[in-house]
């Protein structure tokens, strides 16, 4: 029927269910402008739980897309960042956003 | 720390959970070059039964990403295509395929 049918690409199903696992691909969009704390992540993402939070967060720093850091300070701070691996999801997150404020959002919505 | 934080967008949150539902992302970017069958779905996709692509199918339409169409032949062919909404995705869609070809795929693997 299609001229081309698209061939499964197990790569591109490996990444959107990276993206798409719960609260990665806000935590990716968040930490996209630079470093966050683990509570100003936590208070940018309304409703995640830090339990969620820090389990999605180990699973993006063994996945390579986040990586974690350690403040000499006392108490010790926590910060979290992307890695090249992790801004490089900028383009995508970028476009599904575009789509987001095209699609979903009632007309007359800005695109941030 | 960060200079910028990146303000929550429940549309992005909603466009992620969508394309990360699992086989939406595989679905959307199959039915990408153009209209298939339920079966040549089926095919297409590894690893999802019959059920499952039905019921996304269902959710797909729902949301007005995919269009069924129903053939007068004999027995009767049922036909899903993207919708406008539906093929609005593939800039998303592409640069997702590009990072998991950059970053996912073994060092030498052709980008499609």
């Amino acid at each position: 029927m299609a001229a081309v049918e698209a061939e499964f690409c197990a790569y591109f199903q490996q990444a959107v269910e990276l993206i798409g696992r719960r609260w990665c691909g806000a935590i990716t969009r968040t930490l996209m402008p630079g470093p966050l704390r683990f509570s100003e992540l936590e208070r940018s993402i309304p409703a995640v739980s830090a339990r969620a939070l820090t389990q999605r967060l180990r699973e993006l720093e063994a996945e390579g897309i986040v990586a974690r850091s350690v403040e000499p300070t006392s108490p010790v701070r926590v910060r979290y960042e992307l890695t090249e691996k992790g801004r490089a999801l900028d383009a995508a997150v970028a476009e599904l956003e575009r789509w987001a404020h095209d699609w979903l959002a009632p007309a007359g919505h800005a695109h941030r």
